[in-house]
């Protein structure tokens, strides 16, 4: 595909030290998908799903039971894991809000799942009806359960470097909400910059600050949205500071084009780009990513947001 | 402006050495509009130089001598710098590719003018009809007749970082093109990723070996295309490195969003939020640039690319 038949991106590692490798938490199917406004025909994402592990992803964060009500774009997450079938060496984590979403979890054998956590009094408060210590209370039995079942949870936490209401956001406030669902038993901590608006030197104070508090950097996953052109200069500060794990959406899925506020996530096919060039492992293969993610685009009936993505498909 | 209105960006310093202030080299004008399909009108172009300046930007680059037959879009450069009103304290360098253009400059009574060079055999030839070497005895008579008649003179290096036709391109070759540049008395180099291919380790790399041949930093200013959606992380590494020149477009002109392969230049909305999220001063009001990049992206009748100007005008 285009330019990289001739040896580009150019391999040069950046100075301050990179990790080795760099696991790619595919968001594409859930957070992608329950941000587009379109709503998409179970198959598809079945197929989407396969093209992705075809692809070489081995995280792909299937779908979601937070209620239809609030998510209608993913209201057939029992269909959908129904219909799945599992790769292996894939994982197909599912985000769950609280027990009842558990139970459904649950019933449909999934063995990953994700629970979903505020920084911010206002967030919690919107999103969660409850407030920063308060989702805990919800979080605990829901953690607890899950381990109990073996089942493996990551935490996430939102509004982790700014919020809408609210402004910025102290970094002791996220470290000590971070911590807590750690201590819960999660196994890994994804940082949210659920808004966008996060810039490098925030990114690398955060991860300090969580290192000092006694966090490994190995429980440490970043999740940066595009809304301001951040995403992938955010990750660039991240991976220096050793965070080997990164969020991101096939064909930058969740910010359509067109709307007048995007806020999608970082583009994988982006961050692989970039990956490529410092020399990171990550096992995707580019141009299969890319050939998904224009299938979709069609499926959704626009072009994808990822600037790789329209460069290699023109 | 949305949210900024609470505070956000939070300002935060990245560690590791940042410039204190950043001069944004701003390019819309010029290399942004020649690069659209629209042939905007000259009164429209006044106006948009008027307000970038009233934004706060002081070096606008305005147009361009190059023969109308490769740029009709600015193919009014002369009735554009009749009309044009200029400000104390803002810059309206124009590129001139060579003895004729020159001319053209002088009577239109310009001050700075930029030459374009070519790293590559490849776009030297296409560029130039030139060799990497000959295109320097192009050069020579034209920056000498400029710097005699008192103008100043930049160098802009294309393809420093990779070459649609030639793959990766050796760092000292763009080193020594770049150094004869400087040479014949460019007051500054500015380093092109003509093709938006570059990653961050690349950048470095190509900064290090500029100083290690004794160019001082402060010579050298960064231009990136966000063909590959590298173009604000690849700053960012710049930016560590010590650079304090960027160049970049209102709006990200040059990219359209509904082109197959989009290869905008950085836009300088994004390139603002980031230096105001690190707390790097650059005399830009975000508010007012937006608002001139939402007023000329009606004119060319679509959306501006830049993610600040559709998050901050939704």
């Amino acid at each position: 595909m285009g330019v990289r038949d001739i040896g580009l991106p150019e391999r040069v590692p950046s100075g301050g030290g990179l990790p080795r490798r760099v696991s790619i938490w595919e968001v594409g199917p859930r957070d992608g998908l329950q941000n587009e406004k379109a709503i998409v025909d179970v198959g598809v994402k079945l197929e989407f799903l396969d093209r992705l592990a075809e692809a070489g992803l081995t995280t792909l964060e299937a779908t979601s039971f937070v209620h239809p009500k609030w998510v209608p774009q993913l209201a057939d997450a029992e269909r959908l894991l129904e219909g799945l079938v599992r790769r292996d060496g894939v994982r197909y984590p599912v985000l769950v809000p609280n027990e009842r979403g558990l139970e459904r979890a649950f019933a449909a054998g999934v063995g990953d799942i994700a629970v979903f956590g505020s920084a911010t009094e206002t967030f919690a408060k919107r999103n969660l009806n409850s407030t920063v210590d308060g989702q805990f209370s919800m979080f605990e039995p829901t953690i607890g359960r899950a381990l109990a079942e073996g089942l493996r949870v990551r935490g996430y936490l939102s509004m982790c470097f700014g919020d809408p209401w609210e402004g910025p956001v102290a970094v002791e406030q996220v470290v000590r909400a971070g911590k807590r669902l750690l201590d819960l038993g999660c196994f890994q901590l994804s940082l949210g910059d659920t808004i966008g608006v996060a810039t490098a030197g925030q990114v690398e104070r955060l991860l300090n600050a969580f290192t000092e508090a006694g966090v490994g950097i190995d429980k440490l996953a970043v999740h940066f949205h595009d809304t301001y052109g951040q995403a992938l200069a955010n990750t660039l500060a991240a991976l220096h500071r050793g965070v080997s794990t990164v969020d991101s959406s096939a064909g930058g899925l969740g910010g359509c084009p067109y709307a007048e506020s995007a806020t999608g996530n970082l583009a994988t096919e982006d961050l692989v780009w970039l990956l490529d060039g410092l020399g990171v492992e990550h096992g995707v293969d580019l141009g299969s990513l890319v050939r998904t993610s224009v299938w979709m685009a069609e499926r959704l009936g626009r072009p994808s947001p990822s600037n790789v993505v329209k460069a290699l498909a023109g």
